[in-house]
């Protein structure tokens, strides 16, 4: 059988020439991939976020294609994108590739690229990267946005006597890293390579949430569009991140236990969900978003539930949880 | 005496914190650091273009400090925003970050993204970043562009009869990486410790050319103004890059021999100069850009040496020179 092509087999241009063959056209580019930078097409404010996947603190290739990788790269970008309210309209992509990967993965890498742009934010795509060597799998996106001549919704924007409200799913991505490090891992801990025909239904909808996020990217700006005050993309989990939005609105958040699903502290814990968080003026709600609690008066304790102040766990820290090798507890 | 305080003994929000008091303000930035995204004024288009550099293919700890890094991570980011005749805006950056490392290194990195931006494009700033470990030091950065109401300068725009003008020094950088590899590498090839004391002014010129570019950011946006008809960033080598030009242009490039310094065949082959590569209308060159050769019809070969095709070497090849370990020939 012939070995596969592997990336030190190949020089950059080549490399370059198979990504930019699958990964698509942004609406907004004026100048896509080829130049010295990329131009895009913007309503006056420019958003933009980077966030970065690394092999070991981040994913296992075990567990993890290419294609999983490309779209859990742009999906989470995407999802901070809408966070601010904003359309996203481009990606740029930086790789830091070992030599040893066989170029297929890089190529299902991209079109984990298009394919997450196409499903989440149609219009937009990766406008221009860069390629490096690394030992570990290295996969650094930027987005744009365009804010579409609204005021970016901020973390800071709530008030006393809101509704707070969610779109999305919580505990599901978390739960799914339980299973991976529950039944794809030997003695020693190393991740073993998943084969998701052994999974249950159940098991492999969780594992799915951790590996192809799906976070709800449209319902940002249609949020913005529908009043939200403050906003923000959970992925540090819900009791952590909605601390943060609390903090920053100088106000607590007061959430309904019965709101948060059949396993609250599993929702609050949580970690890369990838929903939105959003509060809204009291009234009608926008669809795609459910009220889980009420904004109040700041207080000894930024996150309430039931009223109660929350001391449940701190949620996702990525310093922490992937990066030990060691399944969130 | 105490140790270092490392990157692993703090927490996440905690090294953020320290780098953020670092950074500075950008003054297009409508929303800086601490939300889901930043938000950044733009006059219609903005420039994106991102470039990683990552311990081992791109750098040696050994050879390079937290604040040479910071330098050249954003120096190397802004030429290719200048190179499009676009003001760099706002930078953002992804950093993966060694448990080992002690977080003064880190901090001076901030030092060294501020003060290559208060440098080199003045008003432009970090806006926004990732922290994620990595075994490797991993800096990604992505810069934005404004291209102030004016046309981005492409590598497509040369006709023949134009002037081949360039803007910054050649060959100096490649030569500083050849004082590295033969004076700080021990028999094994592993690099020793950079003392700059030790080196002859000339040999501390060439190595700061490596360590610390300086690229003609401003003359980006000047040559733009003045009448550039194409542009590219000259990062490896001029042969190379030249050979790019020419290319995407549909010409030939004939370089005059004599403009090249004293040592042509050097400045053709190069790397990492990070100079302005610029094509002009006959006629006066803009201030700080220097006629270097004649643009003419396409033929056999894209580039020509005082009219004779350019057989010599390659220029720069990030995954053969640094990533091989071997001082480039």
């Amino acid at each position: 059988m012939q070995q596969p092509t592997l990336v030190r087999e190949l020089t950059e241009s080549d490399i370059l020439a198979r990504i930019l063959a699958r990964t698509g056209r942004a609406s907004a580019a004026r100048v896509g991939p080829g130049d010295d930078a990329a131009v895009v097409q913007t309503s006056g404010s420019v958003v933009v976020t980077t966030d970065t996947l690394i092999e070991g603190p981040d994913f296992r290739r075990a567990w993890s294609s290419g294609y999983d990788l490309g779209w859990k790269a742009c999906a989470v970008n995407l999802a901070d994108v809408a966070a601010m309210g904003a359309r996203p309209t481009a990606l740029v992509v930086a790789l830091g590739l070992p030599g040893d990967l066989p170029i297929a993965d890089v190529e299902a890498m991209a079109d984990g690229f298009r394919e997450a742009c196409e499903a989440l934010a149609p219009g937009c795509a990766v406008v221009g990267g860069d390629l490096t060597q690394s030992a570990a799998l290295t996969i650094a996106v930027t987005a744009l946005g365009d804010t579409e001549g609204r005021e970016p919704v901020l973390r800071s924007g709530a008030a006393a006597g809101e509704v707070v409200a969610l779109a999305g799913e919580m505990g599901q991505a978390a739960a799914g890293l339980r299973v991976l490090f529950s039944r794809f891992c030997d003695e020693a801990g190393r991740a073993t390579p998943l084969d998701r025909a052994e999974l249950a239904s159940e098991e492999d909808r969780l594992v799915a949430a951790q590996l192809r996020p799906q976070p709800p990217v449209g319902l940002g700006p249609f949020a913005a569009r529908g009043g939200a005050t403050a906003m923000m993309d959970v992925s540090d989990g819900l009791a952590r991140d909605a601390g943060r939005l609390a903090r920053a609105s100088g106000v607590a958040l007061d959430l309904d236990a019965r709101a948060l699903g059949p396993d609250p502290q599993a929702a609050l814990a949580g970690g890369e969900d990838h929903a939105l968080l959003a509060t809204f003026p009291e009234g009608a709600l926008p669809p795609g978003f459910r009220a889980i609690g009420r904004v109040v008066a700041a207080g000894a304790s930024e996150v309430l539930v039931d009223g109660q102040p929350h001391a449940g766990g701190s949620g996702w820290d990525p310093y922490r949880d992937w990066a030990s090798g060691a399944a969130p507890a």
